[in-house]
């Protein structure tokens, strides 16, 4: 039975790795990295640096991470057959290695796939998570700011949600994830603030906040702007509505 | 003006604390340690174990934590008074000293006051955040579960809410924290799931897991034994309802 162990790495930042997570690297056999298309090359070379620094004698096994089907009539099972894919990449990458280690973006529990991939390998590996940092944590702390107002809940949700179903009932705070559509400008702004962040823990880290109303229409021109200049983007922010402050 | 960083250093596993945590613990001039009651001895054990191993040459200043008047008849008022006297017990344990340090448990922005007392202090310093692994975190990864299903949201909350307003409209997922009544006993149990998780990432852990019905009461039980066992417990839970799985 092969040992897949879940590495959390944080997000961009390689000083976000914790201990838990450079002893995870060097005790392992070998170690996956998917090679990503040109554009997020830069995410593969994080994942290299940490390794080179973390576990400089370890294998590493780069691997081609299948594409999804994005002209699949069904989208449910465009993602179960690229899952299927993915599983079958890293089985074929981690050949018969005991201890095989994932760096996975964040925390392996949110917002990530790669328990459900783990799931559909066959024999059943045994599984390991090491948490990481979240982008979620990134963006409080490079905001310096809590996360919750005192006692209060807060609702971890991503842009179509926010899109779809505007404001959710009774909770004042939302953290917003895999947006690609700055989905708060379909929100009214009043008495709503926006603490916004893309890139956290790396060098091009941008940062934004405000009452919505006037930081809303700053935030989707800086992204814009950035977005063209790299490529490709990252970003989250959390909204509160109805506070004091 | 003085430079106050919030280390979070996750949850009672040294190893949970990261490259960034380590290195701002070691550039600090100075570490404020809080002295708590004998029953949390070992919290104040696992920060100064943290400290002799990444920052030794560090000096320490111990502190006595001020304790929240219990019999004030405004609880509000009470939290006031109580951030108020621990802004100056912090003050007079920083002296002069130019760059000093808090290591916070967890993450300083999820369920902490950290932020809102430093926000006390005058002159204003400035506040620089080092975020660290949460409870949560360390409850997905010890049940090596993910904390939301795909693409839907989690809600964050606290045992006083579920007890209070039970189970939230519009979300089937929730991390609950800060519940010193195993709140879940109020909920209708059908259908619903539960990862439950005490003294997480300490050597002491214990984890539970399954449908509501029969492993509620486990807990209940579980529970109770090791609090008086130990004398103090710290505990979380995920509940998720309405999934195939
Ligand atoms: C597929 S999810 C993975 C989340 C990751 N597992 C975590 O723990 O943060 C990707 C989303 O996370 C957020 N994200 C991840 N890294 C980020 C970063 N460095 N800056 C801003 N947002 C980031 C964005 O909202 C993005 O759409
Ligand atoms: C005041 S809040 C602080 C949370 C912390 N800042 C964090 O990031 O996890 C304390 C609550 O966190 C949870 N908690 C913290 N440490 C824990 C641990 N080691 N095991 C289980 N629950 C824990 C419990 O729900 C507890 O009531």
């Amino acid at each position: 039975m092969m040992d897949l162990i879940l590495i959390g790495i944080g997000t961009g930042n390689p000083d976000h790795v914790t201990l838990e997570g450079r002893r995870a690297m060097a005790e392992a056999d070998l170690i996956l990295v998917p090679r990503k298309g040109e554009d997020k090359a830069d995410l593969a070379g994080l994942r290299l640096a940490i390794l080179a620094e973390a576990a400089p004698h370890v294998p590493v096994a780069e691997f081609d991470l299948p594409v999804r089907d994005a002209a699949h009539p069904d989208y449910r099972q465009a993602v179960e057959d690229w899952h299927d894919a993915i599983a079958l990449a890293w089985a074929q990458a981690a050949g018969q290695a005991a201890r095989v280690a994932l760096l996975i973006w964040g925390d392996p529990s949110l917002y990530d796939s790669s328990l459900r991939i783990a799931a559909r390998l066959q024999p059943a590996p045994r599984v390991r998570v090491v948490p990481g940092i979240t982008a979620i944590q990134a963006l409080c702390a490079a905001h310096a700011i809590p996360l919750n107002e005192v006692g209060a809940p807060v609702l971890i949700t991503t842009g179509r949600r926010l899109r779809e179903g505007g404001w959710p009932e009774g909770v004042d705070r939302l953290a917003v994830m895999l947006d690609g559509e700055t989905s708060f400008r379909h929100l009214p702004p009043d008495g709503v603030r926006i603490w916004w962040g893309a890139f956290l823990g790396m060098t091009e880290q941008i940062l934004e906040a405000g009452p919505l109303a006037e930081a809303g229409p700053r935030i989707v021109a800086t992204r814009a702007a950035a977005r063209a200049r790299h490529g490709w983007i990252m970003d989250i922010y959390l909204l509160a509505r109805g506070e004091s402050g």
